[in-house]
Order: structure tokens, then sequence, then C-alpha cells
């Protein structure tokens, strides 16, 4: 199995899959491929149509897209586990990862994901609302796990894996939470998976400009 | 079970959902809420808390988003069988929808679904390349399925529930396709269960003006 992404400290669909063949203990050959070079074109197009990573190849099966990728995964090497049993819950799950996937371009587009940096943002109006949709799922998700395991269900699951990024974009922005959303962003912090990718983030050294939003702080 | 969607002639991802449900041969109350309107959000938060639609109640399940939806249906109901049985082309079906629902985003604000108008409109650099994917998407298809179908696969998928809205665009802004990718339109417009959310949508008389771009022609 074959995982092609790019750079750790840019790109943030690849973070969902690489952390979900991660979570699912399987063993897989990383390629990272820098984003915004010619090299990146030329060799995505020989594994992938849509020119995109995440681009997981496992055999003869080619799957790209984040949530694709977490979604063939859970299928074929968990038997369903990686998403709550509880069919409420399940559901659940399954809309807000596919709400935060279709969504949230405000968020995204000014507030990149750049895990070396710190910087301050001015936020428009639709990211801030994006925002607090966010601390919203969150928060909710945090008062409704009994004891709290700290994961937005019972044990981790793709919604997790589809936040991740976010949990990143809110780090380097400095963004203000409500206590129990913060409390989730604290606790994903704390996952050994994503400090492996944010210590081999911190290693790299090439510059996207686009990427490169906000004042340092 | 009930299904609540905004207008038949604007919502483009409630028609995904809307066929999904026919498509499964599902019974279901429809509640249409007009979109833009006070009504909408005081009502659609009395469901969802993404104040969203589509969104499915099925007795204690609720499920939003339109993708979730379909995975939703095809998991619960259908045993998997919206999506093709084969791995490569199972993967491959999640990957085209899963790419059509994250991205594409020049394509949706330029060209709002509009079912009732035809219309001209100039487009960006960026919405051509859209267009562009999706005519490779439907095109290689159309090439792949032995005697063609019609479909993307060998029958009806969720894939071509997330296509439907595009294809009514197209007609819509006179988009000119490759003759496979034309085929996959042509054969879509000719769909059942389309065609009654069509006649549904010519009958509603309801004004969206940020959905009102381009040209009469
Ligand atoms: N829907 C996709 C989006 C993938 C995507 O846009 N990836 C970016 C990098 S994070 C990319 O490949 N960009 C390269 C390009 O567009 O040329 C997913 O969730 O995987
Ligand atoms: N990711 C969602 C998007 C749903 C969405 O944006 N729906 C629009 C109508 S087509 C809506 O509810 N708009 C009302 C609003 O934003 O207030 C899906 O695929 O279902």
């Amino acid at each position: 199995m074959q995982l092609i992404i790019g750079n750790k400290n840019y790109s943030s669909w690849s973070l969902r899959a690489w952390l979900m063949v991660n979570k699912a203990e399987l063993t897989f050959e990383e390629i990272l491929l820098p984003l915004d070079t010619p090299e990146f074109y030329r060799e995505i197009t020989k594994f992938n149509p849509a020119a995109k990573v995440p681009t997981l190849v496992d055999n003869k099966v080619t799957v790209w897209d984040s949530l694709a990728i977490c979604e063939y995964i859970n299928e074929t090497y968990m038997n369903g586990r990686a998403l709550p049993k509880d069919p409420v819950e399940r559901a659940y799950a399954r809309s807000i990862s596919a709400e935060m996937h279709s969504g949230f371009n405000a968020l995204r587009n000014e507030m990149p994901m750049n895990i070396r940096a710190t910087r301050f943002i001015e936020l428009s109006e639709q990211a801030l609302k994006d925002i607090q949709r966010i601390d919203q799922i969150w928060s909710n998700q945090m008062n409704m796990v009994d004891g709290g395991c700290g994961w937005l269900f019972e044990k981790w699951s793709i919604a997790d894996m589809m936040f991740a990024p976010v949990v990143m974009r809110f780090k380097t922005y400095q963004v203000k939470l409500s206590p129990l959303a913060q409390q989730y962003l604290d606790f994903v912090l704390t996952d050994p998976d994503l400090n492996r990718w944010i210590d081999e983030a911190l290693k790299e050294t090439l510059i996207v400009e686009i990427d490169e939003a906000g004042i340092d702080v």
C-alpha cells in the first residue's frame, strides 16, 4: 500500500488520510510530493487523474480524496469500526464529516494549514461563522461523551480525521474557542500519530508562498 | 422517513438526496422549505443544527449533507449496492463522489443550479478547468462501461446522484461537452425520477436573486 501525500507542513487533506492509515495500523509506503512544483504535477498524474493528494494505491485499487480514503479503509480493513456503531451516532459522525468536507471554504481559504507558523490573521465574517459552527460541533460532542474520552465519539473515528487539519489551523492562528471545544483541540494535540506528523512537518524547509497568510506573532 | 429539502428549482444539494431516496425506492414524506426566507431558518433548525438542507430524519436518526445521506441509505437500506461491487470500481466511484463533494467551487459559485432558466454566462478560468475535469470523469466512464448502460457504472450509483445537479447546471448554461460526456448528460436527463423533480421545479414561482446569474438566451 502506498500513500501519496503533499508537504506535511501545508497539506491539510493529506493529513487526514495519513492519520487514518496510521490509526487503522496499516503498513504503507509514504510518497511525499512537494506541492506547487513541476515535479508534483508530473508525478501525481502517474497515479491519479484528479492530480491531487492524498492518493492511496492498494494493489489494483486507487482511491483519492481524503474522505473517500477514510471510507475505503473503514470498509475494507476495519469492518466499519471507524464510525460509531450506534446508528444515531453513526449517522451523526457521517453528517459532520461530510459537512466538513463540502463546506467551510472561508475558513480554508483564509487560514491555510501552516504547522510551523504562529500567526495573527484578520478574518471575514464568514470565516468567523465557520469557526463558530466548528466550535458548536466539537463542544456539543464533548458534552455528550460520558467521561470524555477525548475524541468526538467513544473512540477515534473518521470524524476526528476530518477535523484534524482544523485543529492545526486553530493552533497556528490562535483561534479563541469555548472551553469544551478547546478541550477537544488540546486532546487531539496530544495524539502520538499526529505528533509524528507535526515533528516531520517541522523538519521541512520548503516554503509555499500562497499558504503563508497572516502576521507573525 | 422525512426528507427536508429546499426549492426544487435551486437546491442542488437537495436534488442529490431526493434522487437517492427515490432510486432506493424508499417511502418518505417530503418537507420543502423555501430557501432564503425567515421561515427556512426557523424550521430547519428544529431538525438540524447545521441549518442546511437536505436533512433526512429516519425515526431517531437524523442525517444531513447530501453525501452522508447517500452513504447512510446505502448502508442501512441497500446493503452497499448503491456503489459498484468490484473493489476497483467501488473505490473509483467513492473517489469521484468525494472529489465532487469537496471541490469545484468555481463551477458552483458561477453556475448556480436554476432549472427553469436557459442562460449564457462568462466563466472564469477556474470554472472552465472544473468543467474540463467533469467532462474527463464522465467521458472516461462512458468509454469504460461495456455497451454503455447510461450511468457512470454498470447501474446507477451514488456517483450519479452526486453529479445530477451538475447535469442541470450544464443544461441551463448550455456548456459544450465532448461527445461521450454529452451522451452521459443526455442519458441522465431521460431519468424518470429526475424528470419528476424537474416538473415540480418548473411549477415553482419563488425567485432567489442570488442564484439568477447569467443572461437569458
Ligand atoms: N477533495 C480532496 C482535495 C485534495 C486537494 O485539493 N489536495 C491539494 C493539496 S492539500 C492538492 O493536491 N493540490 C495540488 C493541486 O491542486 O495541484 C481531498 O479531500 O483529498
Ligand atoms: N454539504 C451540504 C451543503 C448543503 C447546503 O449548503 N445547502 C443549502 C441549500 S442547497 C442550504 O441549506 N442553504 C441554506 C443556508 O445556508 O442558510 C450538502 O451536501 O448537503
